[in-house]
């Protein structure tokens, strides 16, 4: 049994007295104080929290990372995790991509009168599941209800802040000439399992989104390895392919890509060439790119092989100066071509 | 000609190549960098949002107020606003009332596809005016676009921290017998101004929402007198009643009210009289409520009264014993009712 359906059951849902949301759950009144009491208030207790004020007080030291996301995936469930869980991953992995030690996230919600309370439940079976993983608090929040026809189900804001690494030093400027481009694990999972059950597309596979929290690992590879880390980011939306560009805009370099080197899994390719994607531009929730010292590199990905979401990390290219700004692939029989950056809109609510 | 005509003749709007926000300036790729670049990296141009990372770096000592508040306003543009400057005022405010003085804020937008270019700039600038009154930057954010028809024009998550004001000890456990209940300024103003505008029920009014950063005031009272302000709090939805009632349930005092103590305009009282509401139940956005030590309750209100946004402040009532958890009030000719928390939803989506 996995732990997720462990924690669904040692957390049955409370009577709410209602079976769907409803505008007056979001009125600020009595309907919100009692849906927030038994669930919000009973799933996510902890002293910040239980102060009942509309922030949180928290102890924090020195240099801190802080990051947001509002996460709006459609549908909500889907294979491998859930918008709660999607939404605790994501911002406890920005922070981590900044060299943070996520600490404490808030939590807000934007629901959709009319949403049943058991789905509401579920995702915030998911909040609590992720949480307890990335060993984060939620403490403080906000919910809102909008009427039926001006949202979809739920959406999600959390906001993350972390203590900086001691080790760390990630910033644009330490990319160099020769660094080596780490990714952590398969590419184009989470896209994939997420198109798996769009309606009107749905295809059968035992496809699974990749959403992890990458924290653990990260500060693993900052313990041992520090300032030979020079850059880290998720590739999400965009997939690998903006991310790169991105990256290699902002730091003025260029980046050569080598295609045999990208992980992938042989479904997922297959679900990619058979809905005609480039599994470069499709979304992960579970991988970051890291760009380290080269003579170190060899030793970060042994090290990455060995932890947890790392067994599939690869070198897939190096930094170069002459095209910067420009990220070039050679393919597997040899040709090379520019990656661009996506135009517009690939796969609309992936995250 | 107000400030905020002037920042909007300082700021034009750019050429984004689009009238209306598209699914594609969601996806990550080239177009949402392009419309980042011209609009919010543009406005809110500061070091932090200028290192283009996940997440910002921040500098902070000891103690953090950190809060979080999601806002779906409708209309987004309303007499004496827009859901831009709520926004920003709203967490300003929450971290104010937690006794923090608010330095950074997230920006996340949830947009619908076919929001027009022009409003979103709007709300743009009215982020930007309010940020610049409240003397808070933004750092970080994050912008997704959902299909027409799944959202509403746009939702706004602002995520503030700030550093504990070191004079500040604002806890529930503070409030004594005796204490008097200060509110700074009219009530109900800010529902009335959105019921004004609202669809199908627009009635003519110079009433302006009350939407303002009130933490430059609270700083002053906390430089002033510190620790004899016990509580505080802005009461938003649910109105002055539902806080009241909250911090009376929290702290298991009772709190005595008088009707004819209550700030209020002329004119909102009798829309409220047309409109059958009760005022103590309307949403604020620019008043809070203060319990502080009886024998200094004069000097704190002769203080607030000469602050900006304090003049119509007044004490509205005191704290008891003898009817814990319960808010009473006496009304203008001298009976007695309990003030009940709002069970349902008066009036949807006003923050």
């Amino acid at each position: 049994m996995s732990d997720k359906i462990k924690m669904q059951l040692q957390c049955p849902m409370p009577d709410l007295d209602y079976d769907i949301i409803t505008l007056g759950h979001g009125s600020g009144g009595k309907l919100t104080n009692r849906l927030l009491e038994k669930t919000v208030f009973e799933v996510f207790n902890n002293d910040e929290i239980n102060t009942r004020h509309d922030g949180a007080l928290l102890k924090m030291n020195g240099n801190i990372v802080f990051s947001t996301d509002s996460f709006v995936v459609s549908p909500i469930f889907f294979p491998g995790g859930d918008i709660g869980e999607l939404a605790v991953n994501g911002t406890v992995n920005d922070v981590a991509m900044c060299g943070g030690i996520p600490k404490y996230l808030s939590l807000s919600f934007i629901i959709e009168e009319g949403m049943k309370m058991k789905d509401f439940w579920n995702v915030l079976i998911g909040v609590k599941y992720a949480c307890d993983k990335a060993g984060v608090q939620i403490v403080t929040g906000d919910t809102k209800v909008v009427e039926r026809g001006k949202g979809d189900k739920i959406f999600i804001n959390t906001t993350g802040i972390g203590e900086l690494h001691p080790n760390a030093d990630i910033r644009l400027e330490r990319v160099k000439k020769g660094d080596k481009i780490i990714v952590s694990g398969n590419i184009a999972t989470h896209g994939i399992s997420i198109l798996s059950v769009r309606r009107g597309l749905e295809f059968e596979s035992d496809i699974e989104s990749d959403t992890c929290n990458l924290n653990h690992t990260v500060i693993t590879l900052l313990n041992e390895f520090g300032q030979d880390i020079h850059l880290m980011r998720d590739p999400t939306r965009g997939g690998v392919a903006s991310t790169l560009n991105e990256l290699s805009r902002d730091s003025q370099m260029g980046f050569d890509l080598k295609e045999c080197a990208m992980p992938i899994d042989g479904q997922v390719a297959s679900a990619c060439e058979m809905l005609g994607l480039d599994p470069l531009y499709v979304a992960n929730e579970g991988v970051f790119i890291a760009i380290v010292k080269a003579s170190r590199a060899d030793q970060i990905l042994n090290k990455l092989r060995t932890l947890e979401f790392g067994n599939n990390s690869a070198i897939i290219g190096e930094v170069v100066d002459d095209h910067p700004g420009k990220v070039i692939i050679e393919s597997k029989i040899g040709g090379k071509r520019v990656v661009h950056m996506a135009v517009g809109e690939q796969l609309p609510r992936i995250c």
